[in-house]
């Protein structure tokens, strides 16, 4: 039995987190933590889950104190928080799989330009191993830090690392436009995430500027053995769960559609979690899963190709994501815990 | 008084049109028609209303006889459909306004192809004027047909016209992704745009053969002076109204980002219905309006250019242009009728 | 030209105020007034108004040095923050339309019983009118100080004032099961109104204890000369603008459905804001409107009396229905600024 | 492993079903019959199914030839259309939960007056056990013959049996005031629940006539034992899952809600599936699971009860509850397959 201890668990992606770790066989929950809610009970912020996590949340302030019961801290908590936790957490031979964004950049200084704060643990940047299994199990396993991936990473990665590993488009090309739901924008109280200002709209947000683009970058470049530079614009939809990543790309060379189904195929053969669709993904058909779908298209008029994911933001690209790496991180099978159905309603 | 008729005023856009002109100072209502609601009320279609467009409907195969009763005749039908009205109304001298799709193509050939229905009124193509007032108001004023331009398109080359008429941009580069409310689907009972189908996802749909498509390419084509030819991904989008088009164009010379708004500024100077907006478009903020917002962003790092529009497909990107391009057609202030302030709830 | 001032114009029944305001052809507002956006342009609140409101927000602060500029005061704020500036514009003459609820109850002790604040300006409560005009439309034109009545009390009152006033039920029985909006909660930042926290769901709240209960029960006892005890349950709905009102009562005597109608027809005839509807009421067919729309059922089995009305919150429920009051106060025509359509979508 | 078939798997109770069915450790889908998409695999017509539920669905027509291969057969058909099936599956031996309406009315008389069909296996009523196992679990052990309840029913009854069957209100006070989601008004392709249809607004629909109407007065009136009519009033509000039933009761005799809640507490003490809650029960504490919650309070003023209880429709209101009578009939726990967790998101 793994025992975890949850910080930063009452956002949406504790929550979530919180609800998959009280279902999972092999996973005992020590301590879940919270800022704003410390001393409430779980199920009084989340009523929902009366009767099944009535567990008291302790004060971020107390985790320390907990650190020597656990055998791995998960950590969801804005950037810039969590230095002094984890370094703690690592000292005391704890593993650590952060949800949020402090050990995904392997370059502080790429960090410090695009977060704005200072990186305390520079060290630990080192031996951090991105947590997107796929791509990196071999190098989880053996991690003691986990930096787990952004959502839109996440739904942008998977869906062209087949591209980019195999020299298939112009590395130069890569424009990815995503749409997330509302829940990418946290439980914080703000008037701009209120039902009445984000119903009945859409819109983009961060044009060029949004901190996910490096870590985009960083990853496809490791992917493509070459430094790629791209165009990332997220979009805000009315909607609670949910990324669409729609990505485009010059084909540098002739390759049909099959040819592409083909090499995806291939490229994910024996992933438990991503599913090749012939149709088009839609976000409804992952919601509640771990589930990455992804299908791929020719533009023959512009001799471009146009791949498309979609994930749950809170599962797969935050939550179940951590969970997966938890279960590769303890030898565990991978999908222990992780068996949701998608549910379109 | 100009009098109208409606075809087709029970389906989203002719509802709206409908609604537009029932306010519509210098405009009076000599038929409304429906296909599955003639004999109906249009207020026990529309139970909103009730007191105020009480017309009976009338069938569409009965609009022949009131053709020598209206000065403009409006269509709001499905593709291929629109031909003997059309034919008999232009006979008579009665202006026509297609808000379809029949006559916005110049080439038959390029409409068959992508519609798949023979077109049986090519010679009409010769004389239809493309509605879109910002690019075309004079050729507007004396035309006997006009093409109204559609929902995608309308936000796509307004987004995009200023850098393609300049030569600003890579014309091979460019990319429009574009997202939708579910009013653009229409009004027919499909299980697809069920409650329970399209809330809580968004999807791609129609990638790299979209009809939008060659309609785009033909107008910025004639802005560019050249041919393009360009990616356009529909998405559909849990919300009623609205259209942003979000567009990607590589730079081919440095330019700022406030030379940008510069050109844009100039370009959409004294246009009524054209928003220059410093912070990013979002559809709620033209909903209910026959606004169109653009925003741009120069992302330095990729040498690209971000063109955002936003607009009610049902007004800008349908009835709303329709009958700004009627109060063009008839020397009307071009805004009247239209003075609906967007609103956000 | 009436001249206007609104205190509290940021939040949703102020914006609603304001957009209407200004697209009255004999209003002219001298000032708009908010706490939390002093200083800022109206239109960087609510973008969607770029260009047509971009007149900069005075702090309520100094609102007093405006008094004597204007004819009428509006005032949108919570409770218990009215007294002050009340008083003065009185003093000074100005007419002063409440949408808040600080003067509804014509008995302090009950406002202090509910509210839980002292009230201080207990003076103004004698001459105070209530502002339904279709109830009390004599008593407002001549008066100084109108209180707007709240949301729900305009759905309810409109609904069951032709049965109490009439003898119809048995006033013990009155059973008020209402549903609104998100909008009524406010444009505050709560948790509980984020959109991933009320979408998706419908609740009960304040059962036996909302504050609009006596209200109600005030002006149906006027209705009825006797004095009224009633239940009122207010329900949230994942919906933007709206109240549903679902009003029962047990029937003293026989009467039929159509008479029933009849007694509806004769109670609100000549009234231009209320529709007697055969179908029932559905908070869309108001939508954006200044309606009431009220149906109303048999039920023979249990010789009850459903009476339905809907209404759009934020219009006939608090800025449309100050508006009319307005009109009235100045012997303007009544529906002056307030004829827009119910739109559905 | 118990063996069962569904037919009408692909409406969205079917859906449900099968979902929960495919993940309970002690039962084996043998088919899967679908009228629209017979031949399709539910995958197909489910997209968020693939690699998960990719059975083909066999056609209504070819049911009977599969009824000797299982153990019990499930129903999810419009009312009148399981008579054949039923007696045939019946009389080879095979239990029938039917997720219809068609045996929940013992009377086949009251059945005829309130679904306007003659019933064509009145037989099957004498035996046929409602299927409420919070109040009928003995004889649900032991029934061939299942009616699952509906929607409506289930919430109703469960909310007020603790207070009819102890005397505690007048039994001709009831008013039961529903809501429901859309996808209680089923798959089928209908404009009234078209994404822009039914968005963005609420309704009462079936006034005093409304089918669930006669199945909640025989249940309750068992339950007080003494003939009980009552008001119920449906309404549709704009989100797919959930139902909350409002309901309301004059109180016959002194009771304090302490007390009150002592009451509900003790009749439903031990049931793995009802929660009574202190704070008012909102429809997404529930969405996803089987759980119904209840709360209950004293409206001292008019001494009125109004208890409020909130389900998932699709599942305690259909699908669940028809597992859990699975479960019942071949003594398996009562709660396998059904221990989804709430899920507000």
């Amino acid at each position: 039995m793994v025992k975890v201890g949850v910080v930063g668990s009452t956002g949406y992606a504790g929550y979530q987190l919180s609800m998959i770790l009280s279902r999972h066989e092999n996973a005992s929950i020590v301590f879940l933590s919270s800022h704003n809610y410390s001393n409430m009970k779980f199920s009084d912020v989340y009523g929902n889950l009366r009767g099944f996590l009535d567990n008291s949340c302790i004060d971020m302030q107390d985790v320390g104190s907990y650190l020597t019961k656990i055998d791995v801290l998960f950590l969801a908590l804005p950037h810039g928080q969590s230095f002094d936790l984890v370094e703690k957490a690592l000292g005391l031979g704890v593993k650590v799989i952060d949800i949020g964004s402090d050990y995904r950049l392997r370059d502080h200084m790429n960090y410090e330009k695009w977060y704005g704060v200072t990186h305390r643990l520079t060290d630990a940047l080192k031996y951090a191993v991105y947590g997107l299994p796929e791509l990196y199990r071999d190098s989880i396993s053996s991690a003691n830090l986990v930096a787990n991936p952004g959502c839109y990473p996440t739904a942008s990665i998977l869906a062209l690392a087949p591209l980019v590993s195999t020299g298939t488009i112009d590395n130069t090309s890569i424009i990815i436009d995503a749409k997330s739901g509302v829940s990418g924008a946290g439980r914080s109280a703000n008037v701009s995430t209120l039902f009445c200002e984000c119903g009945e709209s859409v819109k983009a947000y961060s044009i060029a500027t949004h901190r996910h683009t490096p870590e985009i970058e960083q990853q496809l470049s490791d992917a493509a053995g070459e430094k790629i530079t791209l165009s990332f614009t997220p979009h805000l939809v009315p909607m609670n769960r949910g990324i669409l990543a729609t990505c485009y790309g010059n084909l540098k060379k002739d390759i049909s559609q099959n040819e592409l189904y083909d090499l995806y195929q291939s490229y994910y053969k024996n992933e438990n979690f991503i599913r090749i669709t012939d149709s088009l993904p839609e976000t409804r058909y992952v919601k509640g899963s771990n589930i990455c779908d992804i299908a791929v298209r020719v533009d023959e008029r512009t001799k471009r190709v146009i791949a498309v994911s979609a994930i749950d933001n809170l599962i797969k690209g935050a939550a179940g994501q951590a969970v997966q790496n938890m279960n590769i991180l303890f030898g565990l099978s991978e999908h222990m815990g992780l068996d949701m159905l998608p549910n379109i309603l």
